[in-house]
């Protein structure tokens, strides 16, 4: 069995569901991809579930690990926290992009494996979300509003630009794996929250550039 | 063959391309769901790929003409042409909450299909936002800003809560497809254009609640 192999068939079955669609791609095509066996496959991830099961897994631990470096600096503000979770995920997702939009992009589908994932990782994704929002409004750093709401719209901010990465570059060729990118689109998000959401009106140059 | 047949399937497939996906989906369980049989579905759309076809031109073709009217009031200024493109989408995607959801979630695939459709219906989509924000910059109601990325901010806005409104029902407890969930999010919509885009801060009670 090769080295790598199991990140290799993780990386090759992912350009394959952004291509293909998940339930559009076979064992057999990732194999065939990823240049070994059904068998190898097998060993690491049982089946298509199990490998689909890893993939979410893999993102949300990550995704919710960079969430809870923000939080831990609550207690120097709100404002602080809440720039560092939108670098913080946006870094990530930028790093992570083809991984990103195939989670997405799953995430909207009703299924029992989205179902758990819901009741377990989107439910701690809020519980952070609300922790520094509501921290934030208590504190006076935040106008008073409706913590669902702003949810609503931080978190199309932050996943749609990967959901939509092909038409980012394709229609408005503007690259969104790259660096430039992640640092200007942070420093839009930052304006949004600036203008919406801070009760001062004071932009932070020198955390943009982090 | 039934009176309705057509919209029974159209509606029945979109269901199930939700819960199951769209490769995950055949003829047959549509066929079984929208009780008729597989004849039926190939009379009107040849195969699943023209039924997927059919689906983004109804989603694309309403779309588009909820911009156009936004559009066709632009002498009247760019705040009011925005304002009306704003709501146009929100209320023409909370009314087709199912399709919107199967669509947006479609179109982060890089499929032959999808390729097709941004060369025609997202290139309009991006000209009529562009002639929106660059009237608005050139008349000096917007601050200048770089239209690509207002255009990547208002489509996150504008389409995620709907590729989300499963997550916002189950996890949030908002409902994307009642009328109170378009109008309550139209005014946060405004609020953030207000508040980043627009020179002069005023906000529009009147036009809020339409």
């Amino acid at each position: 069995m090769k080295k790598n192999s199991k990140s290799i068939i993780v990386q090759e079955a992912i350009k394959l569901f952004n291509t293909q669609g998940y339930s559009g791609t076979s064992l057999r095509d990732i194999a065939k991809k990823a240049n070994v066996n059904i068998a190898n496959i097998a060993y690491y991830f049982d089946n298509k579930q199990g490998l689909l099961e890893f993939c979410f897994t893999t993102f949300f631990e990550q995704y919710l690990s960079e969430m809870e470096e923000a939080v831990a600096v609550l207690d120097e503000g709100a404002m602080a926290s809440l720039r560092n979770l939108v670098s913080n995920l946006i870094y990530f997702q930028c790093k992570n992009i083809h991984l990103t939009r195939f989670i997405i992009r799953e995430m909207s589908i009703d299924s029992q494996i989205v179902r758990e994932i819901m009741t377990t990782y989107s439910l701690k994704e809020k519980f952070y979300f609300q922790k520094i929002l509501e921290r934030g409004i208590e504190k006076g750093e935040f106008k008073p509003h409706s913590s669902n709401y702003l949810i609503i719209q931080l978190k199309s901010l932050l996943n749609m630009p990967f959901l939509y990465s092909h038409y980012l570059s394709e229609v408005l060729h503007v690259l969104p794996h790259e660096r430039y990118f992640a640092d200007q689109y942070i420093r839009e998000i930052f304006q949004w929250m600036e203008s919406s959401l801070f009760t001062e009106a004071k932009f932070p140059e020198e955390i943009v550039v982090s």
